[in-house]
């Protein structure tokens, strides 16, 4: 960097060194001159996208697929729009960095009532909203700027989590007050006395056993150690699974991987493997409500040995100070030691369930995705039917899949898929998402059009919220909505020339062939797909009944 | 009430009672049992919109319809999608009730790891993010619910701005605790002694003036003493305008009305009438930076009577305990002994400017949109060339007008048109909005298709963001957006035989053609007016040129 660089280049620079190659966002007007930095700056793209929480959850999409993604929002207006997917990628452990554009200091020090403020001189209600959801949060000053960047970044990184910078226009313009230094990322700490505490109590807990298996899930993925993890599996052979949240994280081709666990909802081959085995070591899970069927696992805690990002436990010993990465490694020892010993459990994977109706239904959708998924590409299902419907597919190699099933912001997958195609232009997005769903975040759509992006899209239109009623309310009009024509779309949102190849299919041989035109085509499918409207993956089935129950007060704790 | 009668049934007899009859939101789990009862309300219709930030901005705009307006959404992801809407409607004054569908007290108080929370057992987080951008709160127990839903009710009512309500799924269904009491409204506290010493006070510095005129604004309508000050202003004859934020709340048709202020971007004539006088009284008036080209107002203090909500000033002096409307009425008196001897100031109205050009452009435009306005129509203009140009507008009688020049959230005129028109089926609603604003919000379009309304809205398509491009950028790339083939839209988001014209100008003589035709139709009548692209009216040129400049540092308070 020469010495003309401004606090704003500063920035981008320290993005571009992460990893972040676009930043999505809404332009506005306390961000604009920032904007012409972004646009001049050799190794970042600007993004625009149609609204902010679009450009939010396009980000998080992005940062899933590419370990970092960044956001640029206006003050209040833009900043609030965005703040629900930015709340999504906390909860899910995304590191995204939202960089709000705001008035000058001076301004604000003033106290004026700007345009974008509440009115009332209080530039800070926002900065305090986001403290909510973000896990490091700065306002910046020409001053502060360059300390403060390089900590809200590497915090972002290290604990992968969104961060908050707040860039006054002038800041942005101020010139910078030293010159950069070298960005020191984060590294956890680890205890060489904990980890040899944890590796001593895991070879007790496992020298008892007869047997074990393995659930990774998320956290895997997020603390950068899938690739040790699947070497591991690969080489080790115990069974092993993971939750929905995780899925795509372990090779689902590996014989010993015999699907998706979901607690009391798991396929009955799946829940005996994990449930009957003697130790069950999880690695990064999470076990949140719709992924386990309302807190139904069975994975007591004296046979577990659970490895989270920062510390490590076996039965209900904690060992602080030992990351995901070294307690794998470690385990992995001990793991060889004992597995000559334990019992062989054969591994069966479950079938798909086959249509049963004769119809076009639920079962004859999944048989027909199953075929149509090629290794490497990245499956994004919308939270509904659609990801549970997913939950039982097994995906093909080197795929990953895109959900949110803890967050679960109904229309997120429309504009995460955006972002994944953006972040993984080589690779083919698959997004399945229902009508109701898509409805919130459509315009989307046309970004990827204006851009030429060339994902496959299915739209599940049965007709309204059918997640929701499957919880609640199957006939009730609240779960009704506005009837589109899914297939006019692409036109009125500016496929020109046959861009865009819109499909309906409303059976089998209409899928199949909409299929067949899709994976032939290098261009952007969308393909309506009509299924009943009240029918609903078994998974979803149960997940949706726990809710029901739970939600009405039905459910306690002593059940 | 019987005693069957549920939390819910409770809040929405208290929502009916207070003047609400429509309910906008989108059904989440946490909030579908209490939506069955919702359906089941004799005097609340459900009205579903396709994401929560449009039924926020939908709310808004039926609460600035009618006096007031409830939005439902459900826990975390809803909430806070909403919730730029809601701060809108804290900012700019606006009643809207927000339920919160949440999860059951009991899964919150076991801490559990449910959906739609951030996985941390903390329920309280968007709770707290609401505290900044509400007015009265309320996290919902079966015990505390009648007092909490009367206090924020009344709150919001009394504030005339946005309350929060926290409503767990076991709440809604739990039993009311006691039978209901009256709903006790709260006053606005007037001190007689203080409205005596402001009206003493207003005398004396109207005793030393030889004019007085009257500047008007939008607490004024929110306050509820427009009709009051619209009876005043026919029969003293003073000269008046208003501000853009307040543009109709004064009948413009009077001939004392001189136009819009805008200080020092005024027309010559408003300005001179306004800061030409020796005394001018405000009414409801808050001057924020765009509405004013950048705090240019030049209205002296001393010569300033100032009427705000809960309190008045005169000169420097401020009573508190004197609300406006009582401040109006003792100030009418006053003024009615000093007029006769007021000299007579000639009130001219600008007139709206030709096209100079002889082409197709913003003067050509807004010819003929104050042409196409009849009495009675409800107005909304987007924050960009749509409200500023629109601002130059002589509104017929019994216009409102929508805009939100404070708040300024870009997208917000369509849903905000969209709950307009189901608050006042019977008013013909007039929507101006440009093709990047529209984007944001398109869907929403839908819900109006299914719904049968029928505004007139006109898409002004200058290829992208033009108020943007006007304070900075105006040929970069991130002004541009995707270019959308609007006149399509409608049929994709559901219009079937011809249930909507579509229609496009790009001249003038199409655009008579097209408001001929929309007059005559008793259908939904979108409009595309393709508009030069750096085409700016007037006003916004100046406006955009005080935010440029402030913007980039180059203002300072000693300027």
């Amino acid at each position: 960097m020469s010495e003309k660089v401004t606090v704003g280049d500063y920035l981008l620079a320290r993005l571009s060194e992460v990893g972040v190659q676009h930043l999505f966002g809404v332009p506005g007007d306390y961000n604009l001159q920032f904007l012409d930095h972004v646009i001049d700056h050799p190794g970042i793209t600007w993004v625009g996208c149609a609204n902010e929480l679009n450009a939010a959850y396009a980000a998080d999409g992005y940062a899933r697929c590419r370990g970092a993604g960044a956001l640029l929002t206006t003050f209040g207006v833009g900043e609030l729009s965005a703040i629900n997917g930015t709340a999504g990628s906390y909860a899910e452990y995304v590191p995204v960095v939202h960089v709000v554009g705001a008035p000058p200091l001076a301004s604000q020090q003033r106290g004026e009532w700007l345009h974008h403020s509440l009115g009332d001189g209080d530039f800070g209600h926002f900065a305090r909203m986001a403290e909510e959801v973000t896990i490091a949060q700065a306002r910046l000053t020409a001053e502060n700027a360059q300390s403060e960047i390089d900590r809200v970044i590497t915090t972002v990184l290290h604990e992968r989590r969104p961060g908050y910078l707040l860039l006054p226009s002038d800041v942005a313009a101020a010139p910078l007050a030293a010159p950069p230094l070298p960005l020191a990322r984060r590294q956890a700490e680890c205890s060489p006395e904990a980890l040899a505490a944890f590796t001593a109590a895991a070879d007790t807990l496992l020298s008892r056993a007869g047997s074990a298996a393995i659930l990774a899930d998320f956290l895997a993925d997020r603390f950068g150690v899938g690739d040790a993890l699947n070497r591991w599996l690969a080489e080790c052979g115990l069974p092993h699974s993971t939750l929905l949240l995780g899925k795509g994280v372990v090779n689902e081709q590996h014989p010993a991987f015999t699907g998706t666990y979901a607690g009391a909802a798991s396929d009955e081959q799946v829940r005996a493997t994990l449930e009957g085995a003697d130790a069950v070591i999880t690695v990064g899970v999470k076990f949140t409500d719709t992924i386990t069927a309302g807190f139904s696992q069975q994975l007591p805690l004296e046979k577990t040995i659970n490895l989270q990002p920062f510390q490590a436990r076996v039965g209900a010993q904690v060992f602080n100070q030992v990351p995901m990465a070294e307690a794998l490694a470690a385990l992995q020892q001990v793991v060889a030691r004992h597995r000559p010993r334990w019992r062989r459990v054969p591994v069966t994977r479950p079938a798909l369930p086959p249509s049963a109706s004769g119809r076009f239904d639920q079962p004859a959708f999944w048989q027909a995705i199953q075929a149509f998924l090629r290794p490497g590409d990245i499956l994004i299902a919308e939270q509904g039917t659609a990801c549970f419907g997913a939950a039982a597919l097994t995906l093909p190699e080197g795929c990953r899949m895109v959900v949110q099933p803890l967050w679960g912001s109904i229309g997120y997958t429309l504009p995460a898929a955006f972002g994944a195609q953006v972040a993984q232009p080589d690779r083919r997005v698959v997004l399945l998402i229902g009508d109701g769903s898509a409805q919130l975040t459509a315009q989307e759509l046309g970004s990827m059009i204006r851009d030429g992006l060339k994902p496959v899209i299915f739209i599940i239109n049965n007709q309204g919220y059918t997640v929701e009623r499957a919880i609640h309310g199957p006939r009730q009009r609240y779960n009704d909505i506005a009837q589109w024509n899914w297939t006019h779309l692409p036109q009125a949102l500016g496929s020109r020339d046959g861009q865009v190849m819109a499909l309906q299919a409303a059976d089998t041989a209409q899928l199949h062939d909409a299929l067949a035109q899709a994976s032939a085509a290098d261009k952007l499918a969308l393909i309506e797909v009509i299924l009943p409207k009240m029918d609903i993956p078994a998974l979803l089935q149960a997940v949706t009944q726990a809710i029901e129950q739970r939600n009405s007060g039905k459910h306690s704790a002593a059940e």
